[in-house]
């Protein structure tokens, strides 16, 4: 039967996807990866192909965008598809696109959920997800785009933080380190580099690093592998004071309140 | 070994645990689970202790908060404990309170993280993540608080979509529901009843429910079961636009900019 799967893979390797989602690739014809949309270093492809008990065929940017996902397209008029995507599928605009392009030829496409950096996020830093803004991606463009800045500062001037996802290309030279977007934020306007940010690096795994201070100190901060993401911190809740010094390391002046 | 693991239950029943999550459980020596903070009536609790291999006891709202939590540290000093929570761990303030309760006698807990409205609103609307502005909880306290009135108009003002969470309280009247919500927030301030809405019930359950419309209409939509959430839409990318109208049955009219 004609089917579609678009199924989460989480956060870190192959022990995110879920029961249903295993369940679902399981009984799928063919099953398909993408792992542009975002990083993951630590996944076993064999392993997660041994859990399915099928072969998995890894597609490119290229193939997962070109022509409507043609391939996968004709692949659904065969049978049942599976794609696996990092993290929650739909986060990227590619998979709401494909999901567009499999209702027009009249397959109506099953999401299956798993965990995102935009829940684990604040779980990570013990920041609360109701008081986040809007979130961002820092691109490698050049120049940094005018958004960036300004949807930090619209944010901070709220109260709220702020999530920088970091740009991932793995054609190009990986994904954007904590460093490197910091460097990038501070150029473009230096006031920035007194803000309190938290960076996260690989959550979710055994050697998740989480780690709070100004952005003038994070930049130089070393993360190691990715995928990084950083928070910048708007007014905090006691709590989150205290979940900042507890989880994060911020020392008492990082939590107080610039004049 | 005394250790202590937030476990992420995702969002509609058993089968949104991950294989991390069912592993840890597994060797936990105390399992317990609380679903006050979200509700989970698809979860079939027998069928997750066979999964589990082992006894789930379920706490109520005081046996987790009362004294920081003083029977799952006592548990915690005798071994390892897992507790299972709805969606992803810590997007609720108590296990955020609990996490810094157990840091305080020296345990450092795990998180296992798991699906959340927070990011499969996105998958289930089409609507961009990026584009979403703060999140606000809607009460059942009266009056209204004023904040979420000012939340939704902050946030629309400046482009973005609103998720509405509906407050859950499960030793009241269960969940707000959709209609609930919309008729308070039309009440406090008439003019939102023009703003497009989408309900969305029961995400990632096979009778998943997501239907766009204007606010006046939508607060009469039957959505059945809970849980129950909404989002308030603002300006809409033409991608957007489409998967509305797709995924959720917008009209042209829906659509259609307010002079």
């Amino acid at each position: 039967m004609q089917s579609f799967s678009f199924i989460g893979l989480g956060l870190s390797d192959e022990n995110g996807i879920t029961l249903e989602g295993l369940e679902r690739a399981r009984l799928a014809d063919k099953i398909f990866a993408e792992f542009y949309t975002n990083t993951m270093p630590r996944l076993d492809l064999k392993r997660l192909e041994s859990l399915i008990g099928k072969k998995i065929r890894v597609l490119t940017r290229s193939e997962l965008e070109e022509q409507d996902g043609r391939q996968l397209l004709a692949a659904t008029r065969e049978g049942s598809v599976a794609l696996l995507v990092p993290g929650d599928p739909m986060i990227a605009t590619t998979h709401v696109s494909l999901r567009l392009s499999l209702a027009k030829v009249g397959i109506k496409a099953q999401i299956i959920h798993a965990a995102s950096i935009m829940s684990a996020i604040s779980g990570a830093t013990g920041l609360q997800s109701y008081k986040f803004g809007k979130a961002v991606t820092v691109p490698r463009d050049e120049p940094l785009p005018r958004s960036v800045i300004d949807t930090i500062s619209d944010n901070h001037g709220r109260g709220l933080h702020t999530l920088l996802l970091l740009d991932v290309n793995p054609g190009f030279a990986g994904q954007l380190t904590i460093g490197e977007a910091l460097a990038r934020i501070i150029m473009a306007n230096p006031e920035n580099q007194d803000l309190l940010t938290v960076g996260t690096a690989r959550l979710g795994a055994p050697d998740e690093k989480v780690k709070a201070a100004r952005m003038r100190i994070m930049v130089n901060e070393d993360f190691g592998e990715p995928p990084h993401s950083i928070v910048v911190v708007g007014r905090l809740h006691f709590m989150e004071s205290e979940a900042l010094s507890v989880f994060c390391g911020a020392t008492d002046e990082d939590l107080r309140e610039k004049p």
